[in-house]
């Protein structure tokens, strides 16, 4: 029909969250979970290639396409973490879905909201499949907006209700802790990510400065502990010290892409 | 202000035949072709990169990111032979501006109109540069929607105001001659690609199939000819035959990407 029309859908973010909010935060994440599961079992069907990024002083700005043969989608997003100094976001981001077939564009979306979500729901898919059974309390380490929707899908597909929070601005902790509260969370306020970790199951890190940053040391992470490293997103940007990988089983999505961006670009 | 609005400006396809109708179209294509130049004379200063390209048996999709380390743009276009088949277009394109300082989009816009604009104010930029100053007579093989840019282009920027034309389809020649006959151009239609270089000082060559064609062989090709080979566009089209290559001055826009989907994939 679009094709016809030659009109391509827009949805904005206030579409997007009215769309969120109708099917509930947790319920749309577990369903964005399904998905994405899905997907994760036809992998090879993808044309996978690793991001486009073009680096700054002040951030970077990725351009993310993949295909599966039918449709074809690209991501932009860009990471600017002295943004929020200026009352912007850190991170912002729209795509495209294309029909292979025609080359056509067939909806335009903001994927500022789409990305929090699927990075949370990209986690939880993990961590159901490889955190303890019995896990219940989660260390939030950085505790920005990612924070908020980590504690949701953990909570959704988990049944994680225990959060220990820490962040080096206090008051990004205080913001967390006010939004969750209300929603039936058992929360931490932490003075350390030492004390964070102290009795968590599985240990979030999502920090967002650009740089090689140790935000677990080997000696803070006991065994059996499910570590979800989001934060890890740009070359010469990690959270976890080196010692950490060696010994850990270490899962990542696309190990091309890892190896320039993420964690792994620490290991040989 | 964009910044602080969070909305971005889009520029529909009317918006820009409307733009392009005001300013008039050989004027339009001689300032942007001076803008190109301009960014040619400062080439070092982008951040470069070959598109990145997903191809499928019916075309191909790309993604053409750059930077100038205070804007970031990029271009997504399509290209789809078979799409005229439906009465689609071959190539559409859209693309956006950013700021590098803080990664938000400052501009929306279609580009299938500015793509056909910025190949022929491309292609006659270099051969005001490369092709002999007494050219008045060019040779158009391919005639498709970017063989009317082209004569526009090379009219407005050397001069060029006898056409010979040549297709496959010969109802793409008639349909070329008759649009710009009307604007004073001297026009034969030829019946074959023999015939249209014959005379010719410049020979463009803007044919759309997905294949390694030969439209020009060597011999066709006398001293002194400047050939603007438009089409060659993806892994495994080219238009030219390798020997011509061999005795030839070449001249690319940007090595890395040439080789991966113009001419010069014939070269070892």
């Amino acid at each position: 029909m679009n094709k016809h029309l030659n009109l391509v859908p827009f949805v904005s973010v206030d579409h997007m969250m009215k769309l969120v909010h109708a099917v509930g935060v947790e319920n749309f994440i577990m369903e964005l979970a399904d998905y994405i599961e899905a997907d994760f079992r036809r992998w090879p069907y993808f044309d996978k290639t690793p991001r486009v990024a073009s680096h700054s002083a002040e951030g970077v700005i990725e351009l993310m396409p993949t295909s599966d043969g039918v449709l074809y989608g690209f991501k932009y997003v860009n990471g600017h973490p002295k943004n929020t100094r200026d009352g912007l976001q850190t991170v912002t981001a729209f795509g495209v879905l294309c029909d292979v077939a025609t080359g056509y564009p067939l909806l335009l979306t903001e994927m500022t909201l789409l990305t929090a979500l699927r990075t949370a729901a990209t986690s939880a898919m993990a961590a159901r499949a490889l955190a303890p059974s019995a896990a219940r309390i989660m260390a939030l380490i950085g505790n920005g907006a990612q924070a908020e929707f980590q504690a949701l899908a953990f909570r959704a597909m988990l049944g994680i209700d225990g959060l220990r929070l820490y962040d080096i601005d206090p008051a990004a902790s205080v913001k967390v802790a006010r939004n969750l509260g209300t929603l039936g969370f058992d929360i931490t306020i932490c003075d350390t990510a030492e004390d964070a970790v102290l009795g968590a199951h599985i240990v979030t890190t999502a920090t967002a400065d650009k740089q090689n940053a140790t935000i677990l040391t080997d000696n803070m992470v006991g065994a059996g502990i499910h570590i979800n490293a989001v934060g890890g997103d740009c070359p010469g940007k990690t959270e976890l010290h080196a010692d950490i990988l060696r010994r850990a089983a270490i899962f990542v999505e696309y190990p091309p892409q890892t190896r320039i961006e993420g964690e792994i670009q620490q290991l040989p």
